[in-house]
């Protein structure tokens, strides 16, 4: 199924809007799986298997996995999500950005290596180093555009004839999006930004970090980001939900962050 | 040692300027090579070998290796240049960029895992995205300022407050720069912008990728860019030197095209 497909299926099928992001930081898993082998791919597939129901779609972030050789472990994440949760996509967040003939490999990584149904990518290397990922039809590229950290400021905030850089980066990405195939990460942090962005993109679905540990506020982001038809938003938590418990107990605690968040989300989507 | 002091030592004791950069195209390699185990690894090896001694840094590309799965074949490259070719620093071309949590696991990736010198860093995400890999005091971090493909002009041309978006990242890595880690990525296919980087920058090294298969001329990226000294400079050529023979003397085929690129970039060095 096609990325942007699967996505709209979820928000309105399943009713949710809440990405769950799966950063396994190896010193903050729980005591009973931390020293297992394959700690990371077992926590993750717990987590998955406790939230899956509640997630529009999974995104795992790559350097928590490299960091510590466990691609394999990525690998088989990935086709767990695949096998007992068909429907839910799964985003690899990895920021890709390179010339065309490396942005190919980065493509074949991505896509074919891990499965991935969307990749995030970074846009300072200008169209050509994006092509590549749009070659995969089926597949989504999410563009960076507004981030959510303090650093976001120094170049994307720049004005320069009458916009910002991420507004810029919103309207090169409709320009590139002949395929249906793009979105744009805005951070939570900054509704006023999720509401310019959306005013420029249309019904572009836009992946939101920054809710949970970060400290963006939902209530501002689903109304600042939120279609006309109550979609268009993948709002991302991570760490929120995944240490939401760090006892025996940690898959179900982090169901019930999970849940807390989409109906939260959910709340405001329809006020 | 020190990714800075290693990159002068190569510079003025073996007097060259010349980065070579490992790509390896799986469907480009050597006929004789191609279907061995291990076959990236062995490829890259003898390049490595035949090179060493021409060369101020080697730099993979790690996308050519994660796509095949071979981060096994790039850590045991690495450990092999460090362990035959020592004082040649190994920067990882993987433009990595993300919040301050994430680019901790990427340096951990790239500087333990990997023993990488040095690491490409895109800048998009700001000053808490760079922070993580200076806090690794020996390590080089090499920010994308002004990259030589076609699509470098989307953003990093923009002009904002009366200086190019380039121009912006280079005073910031200056400003960034209170250990002497930094370096910038210029692309040699705009030798004006790389002059214009080497006034902002003072001494601070820059990778010039574009020479060789993307058409940098030598000549003025060498007038633009070298210091007083004569240094400044790693030119990076990839795919000119990698495939500059098929058979089974490819080796000596790199050798060949290595030694005519560093000669020429000398020649104009001195002139």
């Amino acid at each position: 199924m096609r990325f942007t497909d699967a996505i709209h299926a979820r928000w309105t099928r399943n009713d949710t809007l809440l990405c769950v992001g799966l950063d396994p930081d190896p010193a903050r898993l729980p005591a009973a799986i931390r020293d297992q082998p394959d700690a990371i791919l077992h926590f993750c597939r717990e987590i998955v298997d406790a939230t899956a129901d509640l997630a529009c779609a999974f995104k795992p972030q790559i350097a928590y996995f490299a960091a510590h050789r466990a691609e394999e472990q990525l690998e088989a994440l990935i086709a767990h999500i695949h096998r007992r949760h068909p429907g839910v996509p799964v985003i690899l967040d990895a920021k890709r950005g390179d010339i065309g003939s490396t942005a190919e490999q980065y493509a074949i990584e991505a896509f074919q290596r891990f499965g991935a149904d969307a990749l995030t990518v970074n846009p300072y290397m200008g169209h050509d180093s994006v092509e590549p990922y749009l070659a995969w039809p089926d597949k989504g590229v999410i563009l960076l555009c507004r981030t959510s950290n303090p650093g976001g400021s120094d170049l994307q905030f720049l004005e320069s004839g009458g916009e910002r850089v991420f507004e810029r980066v919103a309207r090169l990405a409709l320009e590139w999006n002949r395929n249906g195939q793009l979105a744009l990460v805005v951070g939570a942090t900054f509704p006023e930004e999720i509401a310019r962005v959306r005013r420029i993109v249309g019904d572009m679905p836009l992946l939101v970090p920054g809710v949970g540990a970060q400290g963006g506020d939902v209530k501002a982001t689903v109304t600042a980001g939120c279609t006309a038809a109550g979609g268009g938003l993948m709002i991302n938590s991570s760490r929120a939900i995944l240490y939401a418990g760090s006892g025996a107990d940690f898959a179900s605690a982090a169901r019930a962050a999970a849940q807390a968040t989409r109906d939260e989300i959910n709340r405001w989507r329809r006020a």
